[in-house]
């Protein structure tokens, strides 16, 4: 009897795609205008999704308020407004598309969250360009 | 060559977090404003998902009119514009957070559509809260 | 050069459509299914908007995140997650239409907001029903 | 590690449903107003997912650019501003279904990206009646 | 103490833009891909707003249900599932670009609601390109 | 019979809130995480509105696939994967908050579109942050 509950949020950053061990005409050719060494920035979506069984006491699986204050403690105050490349421990050195960015998330929230739990992260770039992960 | 259809619909209801087997004191440091006494509410949106083949004289896996006819008669019908925990007999006794709502969706659902094909519910409860069953 | 600077929110509550002078057999011819005793519920979106000049040191029409917590406080904490006929003191005997709601809450906003700001409400009630004012 | 990777594009076009080895009596009972013989049209919502293993180089799993060019080429191209049934060669025997459009679709993408990656299609016909394919 | 009560609606359709005094070489000039003479199609969105004043005793500008029920009979019953210029009289000499459509769904909304209503429509042809009438 | 028409298009871009003419603590009491020096950004939302009469031989009052082009050319290609702080020439001294972008580019699109055609920008820097002008 394994349901899924989600909960969605949101930050809006700035970033740049950019491989440190690549010249600057490479990352020009392959990463094209998300490369702008000025940055640019999104809205970015965010859907984290539990699976579980719901506790027969309560009817949730996991209450979504505690969900929403733990994605804003541990994933949205540390990215929200601010520069990816340059503000973050986690883009130090990882380029920040937004495949490694779900998975940052989703590493983050691992540790949180118990392990009887499954979690999926969604993010949206834009409305057209999202990932998912784990698939 | 499984292919799954999905039809959305909505329904508008009022509701109240609550377990009776605990005290108001439980009750409201569980649940919270969710638990407001006089009842607050929600539009909600429904998801159904049936996967099945496709039947090669029709192109269809399954009438999209049919399963909305089906959808507002045994669930729409049931919850728009009522109380879930006063108008309805399913959540008499049953807290009617999102889980348990898209659960019996399912039970009735399950009841009026033949066995060959697989049924997922998606219940919004808000934008940004929502449920799938079974994961 | 009148520019206006918009904010939307949300609020969930139950309410029912009734006039206290009508007999319970016109209440129910006029207001329907919204006339249920037992009272529905929906998600309601609320857009507020201030029309006047940017201020030439900020750029600012009105910062919107004090508008954000401006309409937090006077409104979003009044209604959310409240029955609008029995826990406000304002739908007492007020029929809860939307359009009461909208008026209701551009003359709580006009008490707290400076008259060079012209003021307009827009409130979803559902995705397909909503209303504005003053037009 | 694997994720999924997604793009969102649209065509609009116009399609009939039909089978032609069935008496228009019958054609008119199964697909009801979507028979209409001078046709209807949709705004049809694409999304093509792709899942594999995200490039330890780059961080992309499949560059969404190259994804958006390449469903344009091979999809949009072929669809946008067309008569399904008419107009193209996928549709003059085949009934113009989300269902059969989805498969279509994904047979097309299937010939153009690397087997390594998992395609999935989801199509909207309307925000309410959608398909998925394969499920 | 105007206020403003809207109704959305959807219908879909299949069109061509085409001027029947132009030739061919003129028609595909100005309208490109919209002059296919095997037609496409939308899902069009349909918003109707009425401005007037609440009535006291029923909170009313306008009861929405009746509203949506004059549109169907009157709009969506005449174009949903209907090629605009072949099943249609309205677009038998009209060429059906949004701005038309809105007009004349204005013109026939303009003889069904009583005059003291201030009347203002905006079509949807796609989520990015639409018309408000009148402005 | 003034009828507008809209088209819809957006730009990704970063960007920081600041008053060089400020100390820092005062550009950080004003504009909060706004403020942030490394910058961030969002995805923008643009409204193009024309006002102005139908043709008669058209049926349009605006090609909308030459708004189209003339926005993508005067203003997408402008800002979209831009630091509007670093990258433009617009805001080298002008603070970049929605209200001055969109009288920027109300001002940019003023001088390419003929004045019988009146001009209004919706910007939405969220989804719950949007400016409009002129109103």
């Amino acid at each position: 009897m394994r349901i899924s509950v989600c909960r969605k949020e949101h930050f809006n950053a700035a970033h740049r795609l950019y491989n440190p061990g690549w010249s600057d005409e490479k990352n020009e050719a392959v990463f094209g205008k998300c490369n702008n060494p000025n940055f640019h920035g999104h809205n970015y979506d965010l859907v984290v999704r539990l699976i579980g069984e719901p506790d027969p006491d309560t009817g949730y699986v996991y209450d979504l308020k505690k969900l929403k204050d733990l994605i804003r403690e541990n994933v949205i105050n540390k990215f929200d407004h601010k520069n990816l490349n340059l503000d973050t421990v986690e883009f130090k050195k990882l380029n920040p598309t937004a495949e490694n960015i779900a998975i940052t998330i989703y590493n983050i929230l691992r540790t949180k969250i118990d392990d009887k739990y499954e979690i999926k992260i969604t993010l949206y770039e834009t409305e057209r360009n999202f990932v998912e992960y784990p698939y």
